[in-house]
């Protein structure tokens, strides 16, 4: 046994809370724990199936090796365990299958489409085809040139009354579709978002079916250019495409027509808008955010954890032996705040996803009036959380110092991913900006109207200061949650202040909004930071568990909290409500808490529960083994293929000789 | 012409100042700018020299075109240009040749380090053979297990008198060296820093030439386990490398001996420690932050800011046109003050150069007492310049939305080798607390003597609040220098003052130390930035220039101070300098001159003058076309070889034949 690996055992016994326990809390019950690893040995077990290092790969092999492993996972292991696309072990499989698969898109988005936008019997017409690959599909929205501004886009659907055709069309080179996943070379249909042209009247966005390959040869359809878009930061096992239309007839049918119909002779019939369409983007951001933003950040956690416990550099004390690198104070302040960061948002995404089942119940009783709220939370978090997270993925990266550079601590990779969740799926500017319109129009209620739910912290608008007066009061989840309601509240009084300050002196609303929309992203953050917080400390007030877990808990909690005092300390200056003393006492109350919180650090990412096969990385694996992993991967480089590399080989090979001749004495140097 | 060209020429019809003069007085000179644009035209005008564009290439094509650019530059285009590596053109080769060469190490490292290490006769042997690349070299420091504590290195050279050699040897797996650049497969030598032990006695680090290939085959020699450590997060073009020694004979004369020697008998001679080693590192800190770190930046402002300006995406005013994105206040707050940190802290390296060249100067009059200054001025440069800058070119990337994922945008390469900055050269954390030492150390002087130079600010230790009660009082340089000063001064006291109370209570040196390294870090960035204004304030104040270009200058002078009063705002309010209400009125500043210089944003960009060559962005070119040269670009995908990819299409085939079959209605859907 290494070392290392003998550091990080150790390092486990000085754990004194149930990890299994704090495990089974994470992930919402013991048999959720259970089924999980049921379906983790059922991947792991399959070779075929099982995750693979990737940190070598060219990008077409990682695309090639994804389209293997969905078309296995399809063909043989679904059908072996019993699993299809509605099972509840399906989060799960999506969990440890890690991210290395395809056609994500036809099943996450193509096919729940067609059921958001199909009539009965489109649904019965596509939805089986879509559902066994029989048709592949993608969801073709954003273009070249427009993407979170949907009123912007500019591909055309006009409709041919002779032929009872919608004819599609891309007007310029900008209208393409671009960046839609498993458009580029697997799709051969793609439901499209068009501007629907009826005798020279538009009607607005529609969604159609349109096949754009041939399903025997898998060709381009006439009028059609598809491919994929090329190389980006991550997601390489997704071919993000371009689509080109060029007056592309589909028949009127192919109209997904649950929310309105064009009739054959061009009559256009608008049905009631289905609102649970917005209602269906709070779930899925809730999915994503924990799938793919706040489980990076976990997994970076671990490794970064494990990783430092067992990198010994440097004497703490002069003349002493070199001390494990979480033993500085620097160490702990960049790893701890990101495993309480970790639990903070993975927390209040299950709070996200209980809402949302609360009001999917309620949308059945008729009542829609919870809508404008979930969307507003969801949209704060979605840009909020994918923020925080991606951007403490790069820290924790930089935290393991050179090998955290390298492709083999697994970091890389898995930030790469991540941090698209800042774009996709609207991006956070624009998040931001929707989810701060909500709160600036329940300030403006609060005069008159009681809040409820989420922004009912907003009733109360008395002045007040925070009476701590020592370090230790700052663990107390009561003050916390005083801290950051207390800010919240007041640097959106301030904005929406300033927003009606400015209105009234004349300046249109559109303008004095673009004018206070910096204070408006901050207004944002404070709110959801304080939602977090505030939920985290409910989820944990509600648990029934051992002292120790929840003692430990309660210890992520506050270091949370603490750690976005310290970050904006002057926004909780400037409202008032701490003293500069009372801030000097939170980063002491941080500080305490780090040196508090280190010895269970291991246990802390052990509960996290990702195997070594999900994290993927030479510097974090459960044994703690860095260097010999380090070193048996490192000769799988491309460059070692070879023990000689020949095409440098190549170029060097008339200078080395000239320096043998020279070093030799056959030759003089020339100089 | 696009409409994206033509709107970025309305743009530059608008910048009010003049893009050359300000493009001379960042180059330092119009001679600089001429023999720049000298250097460019001839490899722009090289075809096998001129940058390509490697978004998708994969990390071997990268490595191999590299190595054929660098051979081609040093056997054809060197001495076709007069030039060498002395050459007064050296610096803008550097510039722009790009990032895509191999051999930098051997150059930028190997042949300096023999310089300072070698004795004139050692000089004279291994210093023309590697000029010519008779011999190629790395600079083998670092080890698996070892980085930045260099004193932990684990590299033994035993010497055996018998033999009169040394025997070079790595005793655990975490003693191999890792890490050096060209040092995977192409150098076959090494100038290795190992123990040096003699009779059992332990003599510290030194260095020895060590060759580790063959000259004729390029194998490895006995002893010798070489290779490439694999992928990373950028930095293809270097074969960073793993070197391992097994017992390695070479002879007592490859100890490079300028500074100690061992005598045939093993008598160990120590001669005078040619301080000049760490003078030389400040100088290759100002050169690598300028050359990798904040021209990195400038690319990334340079593509975000033109493509601001073209890219339309929705209302401001509803019902209005589409506005260029740059027109939204949460834009121009993402990219200006980013174009206002390229400038000031490419001022602040010019700075440290010429401190540098002055030092130097004195030095040869026998005064080495600058160096403790520029060392630590250099360290909190080093670490505050890498991350302000790495972290501003992220969200850079993030401004441009989706396209800025793609590596079609340039950024995420020219982010991906700048980042690394923040851990090479001395992982950020260590120089931050290197500089800090000093600070402290400077802080309990002043109180008996007079502190002179870059840490002068700190003798004016008495109390008092900033004067500022309108928002236009925060554009004059002397009042935001004014801040940083006091803000910088009361950290350090505030800090230096926690330790001094630790230490008095009993904690040792070392624990009161860490206990405060979270602040030290801090006070780092505070004196940093302070540096940063205040010399970019007097560099302006020095200039001779027409009005309009010091105009702007100004701006961006106050530009870059307000972002960081607006950030570390809690640090102002916190000593006490700024009250609630001038913090409102800095932002407000601040806001007021992003509208200011939003007319003059691409003139800005434009004056760093780097060619569509250097930036390789597709959304970033000079002429603004940014849609057709994406699709053009996309068209290059490793997907798109073949219009049907054939391993996809090998695993959907029998998917897509049963969905025909169904569609055509031949058999029918199961499910």
């Amino acid at each position: 046994m290494s070392k290392q690996s003998r550091l990080l055992e150790e390092e486990r016994r000085k754990v004194n809370f149930s990890v299994e326990e704090l495990t089974n809390i994470y992930d919402g019950g013991v048999e959720q724990t259970e089924m999980k690893r049921k379906v983790e040995a059922a991947i792991h077990n399959d070779p075929e199936c099982r995750c693979k290092d990737v940190g070598m790969m060219t990008r077409e092999e990682r695309f090639n090796d994804g389209m293997r492993r969905t078309i296995h996972l399809n063909k043989v292991v679904f059908p072996r365990e019993g699993w299809n696309a509605f099972s509840k072990e399906l989060d799960y499989v999506l969990r440890n299958i890690g991210k290395e698969f395809c056609l994500g898109i036809h099943t996450g988005v193509f096919l729940p489409c067609i059921l958001s936008f199909g009539s009965d019997e489109q649904i019965a017409k596509w939805l089986p085809l879509g559902a066994q690959l029989q048709i592949i599909g993608t969801y073709a929205q954003t273009e070249l040139g427009h993407g979170t501004f949907l009123r912007g886009l500019q591909t055309v659907a006009t409709y041919d009354k002779a032929s009872q055709e919608f004819v599609i069309n891309c007007p310029e080179i900008s209208a393409m579709k671009w960046w839609p996943g498993d458009m580029g070379k697997s799709a051969n249909h793609a439901l499209v978002m068009a501007q629907v042209v009826i005798d020279g009247k538009k009607y607005g966005m529609h969604p159609f079916i349109v096949q754009i390959r041939d399903l025997t040869t898998h060709m381009p359809l006439p009028g059609i250019t598809v491919g994929d878009i090329g190389n980006k930061v991550g997601f390489e096992t997704t071919d993000n495409g371009f689509l080109h239309f060029n007056k592309v007839r589909i028949p009127r049918e192919n109209l997904l027509c649950k929310n309105s119909e064009v009739k054959p002779d061009g009559t256009y019939v608008a049905k009631t808008k289905d609102k649970m369409v917005y209602g269906s983007m709070v779930r899925l951001r809730a999915i994503f955010l924990e799938g793919e933003v706040v489980s990076a950040l976990g997994k970076a956690c671990t490794i970064a954890v494990r990783y430092s416990l067992v990198r010994q550099q440097g004497e703490l004390e002069p003349g002493k032996p070199e001390v494990a690198v979480m033993e500085y104070m620097t160490q702990q302040k960049k790893l701890l705040p990101y495993v309480a960061m970790t639990y903070a948002t993975h927390f209040a995404c299950l709070k996200l996803k209980k809402m949302y089942n609360i009001f999917e119940q309620k949308v059945k009783e008729g009542d829609l009036s919870g809508l404008p709220e979930l969307h507003a939370l969801s949209a704060g978090m979605k840009a909020s959380v994918a923020e925080q997270c991606t951007d403490g993925i790069e820290i924790l990266r930089k935290s393991c110092g050179g090998h955290g550079y390298s492709n083999a601590s697994g970091i890389p990779i898995i930030w790469a991913r991540a941090v698209a969740g800042c774009t996709y799926e609207g991006e956070n500017t624009v998040m931001y900006l929707q989810c701060a319109r909500y709160l600036v129009k329940c300030y403006n209620q609060v005069q008159t109207n009681r809040l409820h739910g989420t922004v009912a912290y907003l009733n109360n608008m008395n002045q007040s200061t925070c009476r701590v007066n020592k370090a230790n009061d700052f663990q107390q989840p009561a003050v916390l949650v005083a801290c950051f309601q207390y800010r919240a509240r007041e640097v959106i009084k301030s904005v929406a202040m300033k927003i009606n300050h400015l209105t009234k002196n004349g300046y249109p609303n559109h303008e004095a909004w673009n004018k206070c929309s910096v204070e408006l992203v901050n207004v944002v953050k404070a709110h959801i930071t304080q939602y977090i917080v505030a939920t985290f400390a409910s989820v944990i007030d509600e648990l029934s568990c051992s002292p120790p877990v929840k003692t430990v808990l309660l210890q992520m909690c506050a270091l949370y909290a603490l750690e976005n005092i310290t970050l904006y300390s002057g926004d909780f200056l400037k409202v008032g409500y701490l003293s500069p003393k009372q801030c000097d006492l939170a980063l002491e109350a941080e500080l305490d808490l780090l040196s508090c919180l280190r010895p269970n650090a291991v246990g802390l990412v052990d509960a996290f529960d990702y195997s070594d096969d999900l994290l993927q990385s030479c510097i974090g694996a459960y044994d703690g083994n860095v260097y010999e992993r380090l070193f048996e991967w490192a000769k799988k480089s491309p460059l070692n293929k070879t023990e000689v590399h020949e095409e440098t080989y190549k170029y060097l090979k008339p200078y080395l000789h000239a320096g043998r001749d020279i070093l030799e004495g056959k030759t003089k140097s020339k100089l």
